[in-house]
């Protein structure tokens, strides 16, 4: 009989509460021991739910107990989740989480602590909801060098970004929906700025490099500039737009991340992936390109991949599996400025000829693209690979000679 | 320092010996273990190998030698694969595999053998090739009922069906071609005839349910009837034709599981797995369908599913890794001629219109489907669900009235 405690009672808290409970027979099975709750920490009060007995207020009835084993930190956000995890690891309990944010900040620290007290501090939640690729990309591909990692890592916007594809919906009209069907916060940001898939690569590419990669360190750009004009050049160009997290092992040594927009092609494995469905592709040099494709978010889902982790530790009391990365600093990282890569533009301006020649001035190499109905003072093209820098400098020049610059997106290798 | 022992110096078995020393040190840190190679086993001779004093043409070599504590088993077929590895069980080592066939065929037994040795029989590599699937599905999905399983699994014969759909090549050029390529083999039954798929489906159906299902209690059907002409059909009708392995749990708490060409939706994510790539749907009562893709076979995808089950039992030389299934028998099965489904059917006849009675007269729901460029003497429909047996019944039904049944193929509910 192995003792668990849940922190945070919230959607995924009480889903793993239903999780451990209407599995219990397969569960103690895998384990190959009895799985109870006995505590679930919030500070709301549940005075109906069949639990109410286990609820408490006080962590510290958790990181006092020592029957407590394992502990299921559900609760989201930096502060108070990393001084409690941190309390448990060093109390030797092994934690569990669906905490992006958390492990995106202060894994490094964490994998430590948990290293140095024999406990173990798992993660498999906090990307791809459900799919399985923490552990898949951990121990499938040790005998890989991964040499990149690119997926849709927010099911937000791409539901949204698929209503735009397919529907011709405006991005406002479509987050609304996605508000309604509460897949979108009242708050979007985190969703529709890039933050929650930058965590996500953030994790991955520190998984894949055994080095810590800090958020801040990713070039991260959400989908609030496209338009429904941009959508339309993606298709005639001959693809979509997908908000890519995506890392690349250089030969220096460094990487290559980045969150943000980019056309991929139809042909691309990464196309098809729509509305809330995640897609992350794993580029190892002996298995070649793996896709692992499902609901990225959810309750059960989510809870599902908790409740795995608990069993995991619960199978590994005494012994640590290994998941473990070093601390890293922004040396790992090649600037963002200096990558390289083909770009689209979307550029107005007031007459169409002059357009054209400014255009074709700065980027000698463009090839115009076309949309339907698309007004006489619009432009659209295709650049070859160029730096980020000389792209910023041809936008400063361009609005220099009065050609406006609407959109600018990366043309993905995908 | 552990020392491993390979048998088998072929495709994957040479692909087994680069990795691990391609991956010295990854690999080491992995497994908190230096791993080395001590014998492989081959009876042919390969005097110029680097490893050249590491071969043996005797079994004993290896079994005698405590030394070795974990045995890559990557001879294929299952003799003397079966007896080799039940010896190396016995006297606890562990084995690790890529042999399906021996996997389908004597999974359940060598299984118990390990448990009761105390050691463990790992096969990654025996479905899916460097894909992640027996791993994932066995501990990420601990805390789901899966309900299905259904995947593309078997390359060579989506790579006939890709090049029959897209390049409308026959299926005795595409086979030539696959073999050309070496996709296939010069004697290409397993994978045409589905037996290939079979064992994967099998090995996953066993692994979901916990009961050993055999494979000949596997309804198995090969795309050698596949015409050009279905191709068509199936492309009027909406989408492609797959050959798919596909498990269900039925209420009553037998399995559905069959493997045969089927119909299946452009909107499935199994429709756009193409060429020799393989892909698997897991469909879990929490998860929901988790997808996993890549390519399911070669030398070094299929090596490093090896490996990283050398790693595992490396790090797992006193514990057991919960990877177990009981015997089973056919009472487990519902009989294939039980099963209900939407059916397709191909027919010829003398004339036109007798035809179409005939067919209405035994469909009375028949949906015509048409292509171009048919003979007034070919006529196509989509049935709605109905039973095996009465498919059967109605096939011979209109075979006495002159309608010969050209093909029947499965319309999926992918």
């Amino acid at each position: 009989m192995v003792y668990v405690a849940v922190m945070g009672h919230g959607v995924v808290g009480s889903g793993v509460v239903e999780v451990l409970e209407n599995h219990r027979d397969s569960i103690s099975k895998r384990a190959k021991e009895e799985i109870n709750i006995k505590y679930i920490l919030d500070i709301r009060e549940f005075p109906d739910s069949p639990y109410a007995d286990k609820f408490t207020k006080s962590f510290d009835d958790i990181l006092n107990d020592d029957e407590v084993r394992v502990v299921a930190e559900v609760m989201g956000g930096v502060n108070p989740a990393y001084e409690f995890t941190k309390k448990c690891l060093l109390a030797g309990k092994s934690v569990v989480t669906s905490n992006k944010e958390l492990v995106a900040e202060k894994g490094a620290e964490l994998l430590q602590i948990a290293k140095d007290n024999n406990a173990n501090y798992l993660f498999e939640a906090s990307v791809g909801g459900g799919i399985p690729i923490i552990r898949p990309m951990s121990q499938c591909l040790a005998a890989n060098d991964v040499v990149e990692v690119a997926g849709i890592l927010n099911g937000t916007t791409n539901f949204i970004l698929t209503k735009m594809i397919r529907e011709n919906m405006s991005f406002e009209d479509a987050l609304k929906m996605a508000q309604q069907l509460g897949y979108a916060e009242r708050d979007p940001s985190a969703d529709v700025e890039g933050y929650d898939a930058c965590r996500k690569i953030a994790i991955l590419a520190s998984l894949a490099y055994g080095r810590h990669i800090y958020p801040n360190l990713v070039h991260t750009q959400g989908i609030t500039g496209i338009a429904l004009e941009d959508v339309a050049y993606a298709s005639s160009w001959g693809g979509v737009i997908k908000l890519i997290g995506q890392v690349k092992r250089l030969d220096d040594g460094r990487i290559d991340i980045t969150v943000e927009p980019m056309f991929i092609k139809s042909s691309s494995q990464l196309a098809s992936v729509d509305d809330v469905f995640n897609g992350i592709l794993v580029r190892g040099d002996a298995t070649g390109d793996v896709v692992f494709y499902g609901k990225g978010a959810g309750k059960l889902p989510t809870a599902s991949a908790v409740v795995a982790d608990i069993i995991d530790c619960v199978k590994h009391l005494k012994a640590r599996k290994y998941l473990y990365w070093a601390d890293g600093d922004e040396t790992l990282v090649k600037p963002y400025s200096e990558t390289e890569y083909p770009v689209y533009f979307r550029v107005e301006g007031n007459e169409r000829k002059t357009i054209l020649e400014t255009v074709l001035k700065l980027f000698p190499d463009a090839r115009i693209i076309v949309r339907a109905n698309a007004p006489e003072s619009e432009i659209a093209f295709i650049n070859s690979s160029i730096p980020v820098y000389e792209q910023e400098r041809a936008v400063t020049e361009l609005e220099k000679l009065g050609v406006s610059v609407k959109s600018k997106i990366r043309i993905s290798d995908l």
